[in-house]
């Protein structure tokens, strides 16, 4: 038998989503929800489970939580509904689940794992999604659970800001909030593991996906290389293949993850105009966390060891 | 100024849609259609065209084609309704455009293409990319112009094969058709570009979204490396990342274009036990076309030569 190896977890909360102005509560409550992300994914790891177990844990506590955007708390769309995406991923047979455009799945996040786990399909969007996921089982919610008062406050603020011209609106996009979270492990077997769940942007239209529910863009784990959860401006992130290029510098061009996930995040990222940040894991257990941006919302946790939460860049 | 260079294109209709078992008169519909195509992007190529432009162009005449699983002739969803899907992407500036599971735009690939142009987003799915493409003055259709009885026939063939029960039927999808269509291109001036469309498979369920707008699986362009387009089971195309893979192992392994996608195709997708192929083209003007089915429909056309169009493998 192959020596248990240490495990270790990573997490984000978003990029960009929370500044030194925001009231001291607000930030304590953010620090705990990411701690209690970790410890929940640190007792899956701890007792044996799968990596995948582990991020999918995290992210369900994450969508639990009003203070992400993601499950409960998600942004609101133009219509004044919150459409949600996820990922999720295995290192070890690349097995992959995503949903997109869901509006009454409790946890997206068990419905990605569920497309991963029943289904011969990697991804699945609107209505068919939500009747798949009533299919396997899934807790399904009247569109109302999302709502929390802050982020309407968002959508008027938007609304107010925005013109009357929806393809004039689009050209400047508001009010972002890169509140996405994610979750990145290694389990005790050597295997690793990426999950990513989103409420998208604040009064998006067009029906709008971002890289969240996109294997490659926003999630990838390959235990040849790493795993990446990403955060930030989606659509840069589709265009780089975020996720999966990191894991490829790593792969082919022989870069530690550290070097991979600088180059682009700080280089290629930055270079093409866009904002957000990564946090990832490579197979001998070093965690990254990387980001462009004033702060991401973040932590990990490894065997033995206490929960690490930072926001701040500088922190 | 630069020296003007040699500029080439490179198309497929698809992976395993055709047999030798084939009515005669249907092949030589296939070859006439994919010549039609090349003949048109490199019209576009020959006047001083845009790279994009001339991707867009054959994808255009083989959507307008019965021939193809791509606008008119595509298959039916287990619904009876044609879900379309298509994605472009620009080299030089990585800009990407892209539209699923759309039912009412004539083109996808120009709403592609008008994502890409005008607006700040990459992807956007069903019906607000009918909206935006409505907005952007696009042709909008009935359902009922994708409608060729060939494909009724398949999906009525598909449906009696079929169980009751959705899941199970999920577990093994029949009758698959990868009429998926693509191309890619380099320009006079030394820009690549890739676009790719389909109707998706047979009989499908529950908004199944599969590699073909997804950029980094179905289609990745980038001056610094390659332009790939993507045809086959597209679920094992997204979980490894196909088109962003090859062109990865080109820019961080220094492979030839030839070698990462012999790598990935022959290599990491049959052992995944995936199907398909694609067509490439490096920064050089090499063109690759590699697949690990019996056949791939295909061709290539550069300056001053004269269509090349092939069906089978062994041809």
């Amino acid at each position: 038998m192959a020596a248990e190896r240490d495990w270790v977890v990573a997490i984000h909360g978003g990029a960009g989503g929370i500044t030194r102005d925001a009231p001291p509560t607000h930030e304590v409550q953010v620090r705990a929800a990411l701690a209690h992300a970790l410890l929940t994914a640190g007792a899956v790891l701890d007792g044996g489970g799968e990596a995948i177990d582990a991020v999918q844990a995290a992210v369900v506590t994450m969508e639990d939580s009003p203070y992400f955007n993601a499950g409960r708390g998600a942004v609101f769309t133009a219509d004044g509904t919150n459409e949600l995406d996820a990922s999720i991923m295995r290192g070890d047979d690349l097995r992959a689940g995503a949903v997109a455009g869901v509006r009454r799945i409790k946890n997206p996040i068990l419905a990605a794992r569920a497309v991963l786990d029943t289904s011969p399909h990697v991804l699945l969007a609107g209505v068919g999604a939500e009747q798949f996921a009533a299919h396997a089982g899934l807790s399904m919610v009247e569109p109302e659970y999302f709502r929390t008062e802050e982020r309407w406050q968002q959508l008027e603020r938007a609304r107010a800001k925005s013109t009357e011209l929806p393809l004039a609106a689009l050209a400047n996009p508001i009010d972002h909030k890169y509140g996405t979270v994610g979750a990145v492990a290694l389990d005790a077997k050597g295997n690793l593991a990426a999950a990513t769940s989103t409420g998208g942007l604040t009064n998006k239209r067009f029906g709008r996906i971002g890289d969240s529910p996109i294997i490659g863009a926003g999630t990838y784990a390959d235990n040849a290389s790493c795993a990446v959860s990403a955060t930030g401006q989606g659509e840069y992130f589709i265009r780089l293949a975020v996720a999966r290029t990191i894991c490829a510098e790593v792969e082919f061009g022989r870069k530690s993850l550290a070097d991979a996930a600088k180059d682009v995040i700080e280089g290629r990222l930055a270079m093409l105009g866009g904002e957000g940040g990564v946090v990832a894991i490579e197979a001998s257990g070093s965690v990254v966390m990387v980001m462009n941006t004033p702060g991401m919302n973040r932590g990990s946790l490894a065997r033995g060891g206490e929960p690490m939460v930072k926001l701040f860049a500088d922190e």
